[in-house]
C-alpha cells in the first residue's frame, strides 16, 4: 500500500475535531499532527473524548517551519485574521493548504477588510486563491495550492440558488437569505451567546443585515449571475447543536413550472453526490443531512406573487466546514471527491 | 366580595391547559368546567399534573345546554370545523364567547371554506365577530358577544407589521414572513410529526405557501393596509417547546430613519403594556416573553437596498392563544386588559 | 396599605434573577437594590430581558453599610466564601438575611472547611443560623435573624427522605441518593461543563461520591434519624434548564405496606402546600414542578428485596434556591409561606 | 470480490433504520429486504430520508419463505411476541437469525412469560439461543443459529458490572442500577410519552422496579456471579434521543483499591474494541459514545462506605440495538467483530 497523505491540523476547536473524527474514516489520508495554544501536551483523544481510540495525535505547540515540512496538506482551523503566515509557509514549502477562515475568502481585499476590520497582510496571493465549493469550482480546486474553504452560511446559501442564478432566473435586487443555525456555529470558546441555558428554549436572529456572511454569499451570488448581486442576510441561532436550513426567497424574472424547476436543479447537479435535489413536494430537514457532508435542496414556488422559494440543509460542521474541506482535499489530491466522506445522516 | 366570572372551556389540549394554569392566578375569573372527548370523569389536575392543587375541575362529556347555562363565558378550544355549534348556543344564551380556533376568523366565508375545506355552517354570525388582537382593535372587543381569537403565528406577524403598514411605509408587494415556531404549536396529538425523536435537533420549513395562517395574516395586513397584500409565508418548525420568531421583510415605500421608525413603533403601542417596542439595536428572543403574554419587537433597515427587517417574539400559548383570549375577555367583561396576566418571562 | 419590605439583593447570577422575578409578583416585598460587580450601573432587565416592564433596579456597586441601610432584608446570592461580611453587617444593623450560598449552612465548621477548602471567618454566628427548609424547620426560621437557604439537591433529598428518617423506617447505611439536575444548577459564569453543545444530547456523572451537597445531606439526614448517617451521592448533569429529580434508595428497617408508608408522607406533610406527596402509582417528574416552589414525591417498595425508592422532584432555581429563600423571607416576616409564591407549574 | 452477505431486516422502526445505516458502510454485507406494515411499496429512503443514496430497498408485505429464501441471514426488529414464527422459519432454512426483540433472551421460559404476560410459542428453541453480547459470550456466538440481541438497558448494566461479578467483588444483594436514556428508547410509534411537549425539559423515573429488563439484567448478573443475583432497577426518560448512562452502586464484599479495580477491568476487557475503561478520575457521558458501538466505562470507590459506583455509558440504538446485532453477525459469519462498526463518536 502506498503511504496514506498526511495532514495536519492548526488549531484545536469543533472543526479541527471534526477533521479528526471524519479522516479517522479515510482511506486515503491521516492526520499525523495537531497544533494547540491552550492544550499542548494533551492526548487530542483527552480533549476530545470521543475521539479515543482513533487518533494517537498529541497536541503540539506550533513550529511553524518543521510542523508544515511534516505534513503533505494542511487545514488551517484558526480565528480570522490569523491564517497568512500558515499558508505563506506552506506554500512556501509547496504544500497543499486549506483554510477554513475567512481570511482568503474575498477577491477583493477591500471587502474583506471593511467586513472584518483588519489589514490583509498577503493580498498577492488572492488571486490564486480557489474559493472551495467543488460543486461550482472543482476544476479549479482540483489545480489549487491554496483553498478558501466556505462558511457555513454562504455553503448552504450559494448550493440553494446556483442553478437559477446562473439560468438568470431570479430578480438578483429581491434576494433575501433567512437562515437558521445550531450552536456549533458559534464555537468552542465559551460565553453567554453559547451557553446552554442561555440558547435552550430560545430563538432569535442576530447581526440582522450586518454579519459577515452576508458580503462572501454576495460575491459568490454575483459570479454565479454575472452582475453586481445584493441581498438581505438574516441568521438565527436555534437550539440544537448543528446544522443550517437556509431559506431562500427571490422574484422570479419569468414564470417557470415547478417541473421545469425540478429539471433545472437536476441537471445542474447531476454528477454530485452530495447534493440532493429533493422530488417536488418535500422539504428538507437537517436531520437528514446531520453529521453528512450532504446538501439537501426543496423548491417551492409561490403561485399568488411569482416568487421562488428555496429551502437547503446542511450539517454545518460538516459540509459548512471539515467534510467540505477534505472534498476539497480529496480534489488537490486527485483523489475522488466522495473518498472518505461517503456517510448516511443520523436519525434519530 | 363580588362573585367571580364562571369560565367554561371546551377542550383538553395544551391551550385548555394554558386557559386554566394563567386563570389560576386571576383574581376575577375562575374555571368552573371542562369539557373533554377523552377523559371524561378525570381531575384535569390528573391529565395535567402541574395544576394539581390549583384546579378542582373535573372533565366532563358535552352536555351544551346545560354547560353554557352554568357559565358566564366560554372558551372554544377545538379543532376547527367544531366550533359552530357550540358558539351558536352560547350566543342564543347570551354570554360571552371566544373562540380560539380558525372558525370566525375570515370575514370572507369563502376564503374560509378554500382554505380550510370545510362548509362554514353559520356564516351570517361572521359579520358581527371581532378579530381579537386587543391592541390593534380593541374598542370593538369591548363590546363583542363573540370573539375570534387570532392564530399564534398572524398574531406575531400582525403585531410586528401593523405600525408601517398603516403608515403606509412598505410596498405590500413584497411582503415575506418567516416564521419559526416551537412544537407545542402542533397540538397534544400524538404523531410523527411532533415525535421527540422526530423533532429533537431538527429544524424544517413546513406548508411553505401554503399555510392556512397565510390568508389569515393577509387579511389583516389588507385592513392595516387599507389594499389588497399579498405574502409569502413560510413556517419552521424548530426544536423547543413553546415560541414564536417572525422574521418579517418588507421595500421601504420610502427612504426612513432609524429613529423616525423607532417613534413611529412606540408611539403606536404606547398605550399597550404586552407590547415591548425594544431600543435601537437590541433584537428580541424568544425566552424573553416565554410563559407571558408580551410580544417583543426589534426593528432594522436594511440600508443597501431600502428593506425592513422586522423582527418579533411571542409564546405562541400566551400571548398566540390562550393569554390573548383572557386580554380579550377582559376587555368583554370591563376590566383592564391586563387583569391576571402580568408576569415577567422565565429565563432561565 | 403599609410599605413592603424592602428587599436587596447581591449578586446578579440565575439565582438573583429569579427572586426578582418571583418578587415581581409578591404583594408584600419589593425589590429596590440589586448589587453586582460587572454590570454596574445597567438596568437589571437590560441584563435579563424577561424582567423588562417589572424592574427598574439599576445594578450598583457594593457599599455595604448604606446599602444594608436601605433594606429591611438582604438576599446573598454570591459564591461561597463570599457571604461573612455580609451577613454580618447585616446582622449588625438589625436586618434579617438570607444567604442562598453554602457558608451557613453547616454547623460544624470543619465539615465546611474541609468539603469547600476555605476558612470560615464568622464560626461564632454558626449556632444561631437556621437551615432554612420550612416545612421542616419553619418555627425557628420564624425567629431566624439569619437563614441558610438549602442547596438545590439537598432540598430535594431532604424533603424526599424526611418522613422515613424521622419514623427511622430506613437503615441509615443503606442511603443512596443518585440526582439528576438540569444546567442552570452550573451557573451563568461560561465554561466548557455549561456550553450548549457540550451539555445538548449528553448525560453524565460528575463528582461521585466527591460533592459538596453530599455533607449537607448526610448533616441533615443525620439530625432527622437522630443518628450519624452516611450517604452515596451521585449527581447527573441531563440536558434541560430547570429541574432536579433525585431517587433516593434505603433498605427499609421492617416491612411497611405501601398503604403505610404513603399516610405517613401525607400526614407528615399535612399541612405542606408546596409538598405534594403524589396518590400510589403515580411518580413525580420535573416538569410538574417547573417554575414553582412546590416538592412532588413518589413512593415505591420494591416486595423482592425490601428496599425503598423514593422520587423527587423540585425546579432547582425556585424550591431548590430562590422560591425558598422569598418561603423563609415570609416566615421571618409574619407571613403565611405561600406569599406571592402560589404558581401552577409549566407544562408543555 | 466474494458475494456480500445478503441481510433481510423484519420492521421498518428506528432499529431497522440503524441496520440500514450501519450495514450501508459495511463491506462484507447488503441489506437486500425490509418487511413493514404500514409502508408497503415505498422506498425506505423515503421513509427515512437520511437514508437517501444509502439504500434501494423497497419495504414489503412479509411473505416469510420467500423472504427468508432470498436472505442468507435475518434481523428481526419486531415489538415482543412476533418473532417466533421468523426464528422458526430461519432455522427451518438454515439462516443464521438475530432477535432484536425480547421472545429468546430468557433460559426460564416461565421468566419471560411472567414478566412479558404472553405465552412462549417456541421454548424448544430457547436453550440453544445463545444470549448475544459477545465481550462475554462471543465464543457461542460463533457457533449460534439464534442470537438473541440484549435489551438496551441491560447491555449498559452487563457490561459495567461483569468484572466486578465475575470476580466476586461485590455483594449480590446490594446491587442497584439506576439508568437515564434518551427517547428513541421508547420506538417510534407515536403516545403521549414520546410526544416532543411532553418530555422536553422533563425527566422522570418509570416503572420502578417493574421493569422488563430488570429480571433481563438479573439473569445475567446471576449467571456472571454463578448464584442468584436480585436487584432494583430504576429507568428514567432523559430529554435527549440516543443515549444510556447507567449508575450502578453495589457493596464491596472486601476492600478493594481504585488501582486494583482499574486493573481488573482493563484486564477483562483487553482484547474488546469496543470497550473503553476510562482511566481513573475520568466518567463516561453519552456524547463520547453518540452513534458508536463502544461501551465507556468509569469506576470510583466510595471510601467512606466501602460501595462502588459504577459509571456505564452507551448508544441505545447502536451497541444497545443494531450495532451489537451487526457485531454478533460479524462473529456468527467469521467476520472480526469490528467489520464495518468502526466509528468514533459525535461531538459536539
Amino acid at each position: 500500500m502506498s503511504a496514506k497523505i498526511k495532514v495536519g491540523i492548526v488549531g484545536d476547536g469543533y472543526t479541527a475535531e471534526e477533521l479528526v473524527r471524519l479522516l479517522a474514516g479515510h482511506p486515503e489520508a491521516e492526520v499525523i499532527a495537531i497544533t494547540s495554544l491552550f492544550n499542548i501536551g494533551r492526548d487530542f483523544a483527552a480533549v476530545f473524548p470521543n475521539l479515543l481510540r482513533y487518533t494517537e495525535v498529541i497536541c503540539e505547540s506550533m513550529e511553524l517551519t518543521s510542523f508544515i515540512g511534516r505534513c503533505d496538506a494542511i487545514f488551517v482551523a484558526l480565528p480570522h485574521g490569523q491564517a497568512v503566515p500558515v499558508v505563506k509557509e506552506a506554500v512556501a514549502q509547496n504544500k497543499k493548504v486549506i483554510d477554513l477562515g475567512a481570511d482568503f475568502r474575498f477577491k477583493q481585499v477591500e471587502v474583506y477588510e471593511e467586513w472584518y476590520g483588519v489589514k490583509h497582510e498577503a493580498p498577492e496571493l488572492l488571486e490564486e486563491v480557489v474559493y472551495g465549493i467543488p460543486e461550482l469550482y472543482g476544476a479549479q480546486v482540483r489545480q489549487a495550492r491554496i483553498v478558501a474553504n466556505p462558511g457555513c452560511y454562504p455553503t448552504s446559501a450559494i448550493l440553494g440558488m446556483a442553478p437559477v442564478l446562473k439560468a438568470g432566473l431570479v430578480d438578483i435586487r429581491t434576494l433575501i437569505v433567512d437562515s437558521k443555525s445550531g450552536v456549533s456555529g458559534a464555537g468552542r470558546t465559551p460565553g453567554m451567546h453559547n451557553l446552554f441555558c442561555e440558547v435552550n428554549e430560545n430563538v432569535k436572529a442576530y447581526n440582522v443585515a450586518t454579519h459577515r456572511h452576508g458580503p462572501e454569499i454576495e460575491q459568490v451570488y454575483s459570479w454565479l449571475a454575472g452582475a453586481e448581486a445584493t441581498l438581505t442576510f438574516t441568521p438565527h441561532l436555534i437550539p440544537m447543536s448543528r446544522g443550517i436550513l437556509s431559506t431562500i426567497y427571490a422574484s422570479l424574472t419569468r414564470p417557470v413550472t415547478q417541473t421545469e424547476l425540478q429539471a433545472l436543479y437536476e441537471d445542474f447537479y447531476r454528477d454530485c453526490f452530495f447534493i440532493r435535489v429533493l422530488p417536488e413536494g418535500q422539504l428538507p430537514m437537517t436531520r437528514a443531512v446531520y453529521t453528512t457532508n450532504h446538501c439537501d435542496i426543496g423548491l417551492v414556488i409561490d403561485p399568488r406573487n411569482g416568487r421562488l422559494v428555496v429551502v437547503s440543509a446542511i450539517d454545518n460542521l460538516v459540509k459548512g466546514a471539515s467534510g467540505q474541506a477534505i472534498q476539497n482535499l480529496n480534489l488537490m489530491c486527485g483523489l475522488k471527491e466522495t473518498c472518505g466522506l461517503k456517510a448516511a445522516g443520523l436519525l434519530p
